[in-house]
């Protein structure tokens, strides 16, 4: 852990602040009154890609020598991390290989190619996953950028909920962010440790993919055996470094239903008039099925990404 | 058209500005790629009510007499001039008597009922949103506030484009906005007259409901005869008033088909992250589908509304 302080963290952003958006932070009189409690929402959705991944992969990139540059980069993501990493490629000029599970949502894949990664689809399982990858890496003499399990890509996610508590002006009494691999949730513990020690930060996870749930209660690192939500973003197990630093800075896990998050997740389509994906509702759903919790409180939320299909919706409108 | 001037706009801008939101200017690298021009997006889909037309109905109703207060507001509406109406009229602390089309959006008639607005629904006629107004009125003897052929909220709406116009340190080539009744275009119009008479001013309208143009072009005023148009918010025909800023100030009305004004529109959502409502997505229709006239230039445009009836994509989520 001795890898992580303010001035790690500030050198990320320092590294990163000029390629990618300070976003904006929102908040909505209507669902304040709902939720009875203050909430800001620090807009990732409108991040370069669509979503904070664009920090942890540049940061991690723009760290690598002259001579791994050469040989570009390979990550495996259903989605966000896979157009963050070939976005940020792009921008060092190197190439990023891409393994995709071929179940990824159309919109990821097309951003994707549209900013010249190379795409190599498998199964959707983690194994495929990291099989495939394994065999660009060694056919090419790549890079392998984690999706959340790294150093630099915790550093990276941090900036975000660095920004969140500077352009506050009072402290928060809690942040919440959502849980899949723990990047963001590893990135903004930190944040907070340095930067706001007395707010409490609460991880938010789908009960259809609990391992951070499970992992926290038992005091050990327990896997998903199966995953059944709508939040394609968070299917993932943790990684180990972001579960021990869960475990050192984290307040605790809460879990609520995809109905939940679904709900959450109109709320804010309907009153804020953003876009935000299913993995992206969790923390909202959090606050509103927990009143007792965050009555009267200050709350930020990481609205952590806005790449939905909508296919179905515009099909509908098309008849 | 001795009432319009810079001051008359100026005296509306400081009576509402304190109950409305000085809303975003949003831009997106992506849509300017796309359309090989600089376009700044105006976003009163982040207006209180979701919609632009909060402008305008404050403006009219805060200048009431007590005695016309006492009494109550009147009108009639298929959706945002509604809401904006209960509202403004929950802020005066005085009553609405709102008539709808039952055809109006879901989302809209929500709106209304929760700002306390007293609806009747009626057949979706102009014949029968005129009469069941009437009664109401002659019954309550409360005051008409009309949806756009009116002085104060002309002026109401024109401090949308007086903002846009505050806000960017050079002059715009071009701003555009969609026309129904002309509300937003009359205002738009005499802002850009007194504050950037340089600027021209482009109407979009739909194709399926296209008397703005063809009484544009015929310099008479022409009604529409019936409308076909997913543009729910723009199928009325100008008021008197409207068209004669329209033919004094506009300096074209350009009509899209609606596969044009779906796709900006997923356009918009998908590289903004935002929710824009079909008649919004109009402009952005009409500069992607004439390329040559606006290649290069800035040009601005006001995203009027984001009331969507959500319900298809999220029933297809719960399944």
């Amino acid at each position: 852990m001795s890898e992580f302080n303010l001035q790690s963290i500030q050198e990320a952003e320092d590294r990163i602040k000029s390629f990618i958006h300070r976003t904006a932070i929102l908040k909505s009189d209507s669902i304040n009154d709902i939720a009875e409690a203050k909430i800001f929402f620090k807009c990732e959705n409108f991040q370069k890609i669509g979503a904070f991944k664009m920090r942890g992969a540049l940061n991690a990139i723009m760290q690598l020598s002259e001579k791994e540059k050469s040989n570009g980069v390979v990550t495996h993501s259903s989605g966000n991390h896979a157009q963050a990493v070939a976005l940020a490629a792009k921008m060092a000029g190197i190439k990023a290989y891409i393994v995709m599970p071929n179940t990824a949502p159309k919109i990821k894949v097309k951003g994707v190619e549209s900013y010249g990664g190379i795409i190599h689809f498998c199964e959707p399982t983690l194994e495929a996953r990291e099989s495939n990858m394994e065999k660009i890496q060694k056919a090419k003499n790549c890079t392998f950028i984690p999706p959340f399990n790294h150093k630099d890509v915790i550093l990276g996610q941090a900036t975000a909920a660095k920004e969140l508590l500077e352009d506050s002006e009072e402290s928060y009494d809690y942040i919440l962010c959502p849980v899949g691999g723990g990047g963001l949730l590893a990135g903004t513990a930190l944040a907070v440790k340095y930067l706001s020690p007395n707010t409490k930060v609460i991880a938010a996870e789908p009960e259809g993919a609990n391992d951070a749930f499970r992992s926290f209660k038992a005091k050990k690192k327990l896997n998903n055996e199966k995953v059944n939500t709508i939040c394609d973003g968070l299917l993932t197990n943790l990684g180990d470094l972001n579960y021990e630093i869960m475990m050192k800075l984290v307040n605790d896990v809460i879990t609520v239903s995809d109905d939940q998050i679904i709900e959450a997740m109109r709320l804010i389509w309907e009153r804020m008039k953003i876009i935000i994906e299913p993995s992206c509702a969790v923390p909202l759903a959090v606050v509103l099925n927990n009143r007792e919790l965050f009555k009267g409180k200050k709350v930020g939320i990481i609205l952590s990404g806005g790449n939905v299909d909508l296919d179905t919706f515009f099909a509908a409108l098309k008849t």
